[in-house]
C-alpha cells in the first residue's frame, strides 16, 4: 500500500547526507512519520585487469570501526553520470583505467530508511595502478584472483553488501571461467 | 589508518536512528568530521518450507518510493537476541515458524556512514502461514521456487542489497540441488 507524503521537512542537514522528517498518509486513512536519509547515489564497480586480477580497496571505516575490503565505489557529485563517477573513482583509487563499463544492475543498501541507490558495474581495466601505498595512506589497493575472491567470500571476509550484491551479479552476468 | 574519535556529539535523535557527529584524528596528526548514523543492527532469513518454497515479502518502502521484494527482516529492539529477533519477525510477518536457524554471515549495509550490522540466517520453516493478505496489509508474503528466485536476481527484480547478499551466501553454505 502506497505511503503519500502529507509533510516534510529537513530535519538535519549534514555532511553527506541530509535527514527528511515525513508525515505519510495511507489509502485507509491512517498517518505515520518516516525518518527518511536523503543520500546523492552512488556507484561500485568490480573491475578486472589483463592478467585476470580483480582490484579491491581496503580503508578505515569509522561508522563500522574496521578496516573494511571493498570494490572500488564513489558517491555521486550532484548531477554526475554514474559511468563518469566509476570510471573518476577507480583512477582516484588505484590508479586504473576502464575504458569500457558494463552495467549489472542496481542495489538499494537499507531501503527501509535511506534512498540511496547505488548503481553496479563491471570493467576490464588497464594502467600501471598506483603500486604500493605510502605509510600514511587512507586507502590501499590490493589485488585477488577468482579463487582468491571466492574464498573470502565464502570465509566471511567480505562483510560489505554492495560488494557481495555486485560480485553475485558479475559472476551471473558476465564472468566466463 | 585508524581514526580515533576526539569529539563526539549526537545532533539528531531520530525515530529508528541518530546521527553522531564525530571529531576525528588520524596518526598524522590530519583531524576531519564524521556524520554517522547510529541503528540498533537488525536481521534477515531467507527460509525454506518443506515443499521447496522460499517465502518472501513484500512491501512499500517509502526511503526509494516503490514496492521492494526483501527477504523476512527486521530491526533489532535494544538488547534483543539476534535469533529471537528473527524468529519473531518470520511469525510477525508471514506466520510460518522457524525451528532450527544456521547463522550464513553479517554485511554492513552501508559502512560509509552507517553502523548498522545485518545478521543473515537461513532457516527451514514449517506451519501454516497468513494466506491471502487484506486488501489493507502494509506487508504481503509471497512465495516462490529456486529457479524463480534465481530468474528474478538475474532479471534485476531483486534490488534489495541483504536479499541479494543473503541469498548468494545461502547458495554457497546451504543450498544442495
Amino acid at each position: 500500500m502506497i505511503e503519500k507524503t502529507l509533510n516534510s521537512e529537513i530535519v538535519f542537514d549534514g555532511l553527506i547526507f541530509d535527514v527528511e522528517r515525513l508525515e505519510i498518509g495511507r489509502e485507509d486513512g491512517s498517518r505515520s512519520a518516516r525518518d527518511v536519509i536523503r543520500h546523492h547515489g552512488a556507484v561500485a564497480l568490480v573491475t578486472r585487469k589483463p592478467d585476470g586480477q580483480y582490484v579491491f580497496v581496503r580503508q578505515y571505516r569509522k561508522a563500522v570501526e574496521q578496516m573494511m575490503l571493498e570494490i572500488v565505489a564513489g558517491t555521486l557529485e550532484k548531477g554526475e553520470d554514474p559511468v563518469d563517477c566509476a570510471k573518476r573513482e577507480l583512477l582516484e583509487e588505484t590508479g586504473y583505467i576502464a575504458d569500457e563499463i558494463t552495467h549489472l544492475g542496481a542495489i538499494y543498501p537499507s531501503p527501509g530508511y535511506v534512498d540511496e541507490k547505488i548503481d553496479l558495474y563491471f570493467a576490464p581495466v588497464t594502467g600501471e595502478g598506483l603500486g604500493v601505498p605510502d605509510a600514511d595512506e587512507r586507502l590501499e589497493s590490493l589485488e585477488m584472483n577468482h579463487a582468491e575472491v571466492e574464498a573470502a567470500i565464502t570465509d566471511g571476509t567480505f562483510t560489505d553488501a554492495k560488494s557481495l550484491a555486485a560480485w553475485m551479479l558479475y559472476c551471473r552476468k558476465v564472468y566466463a571461467p
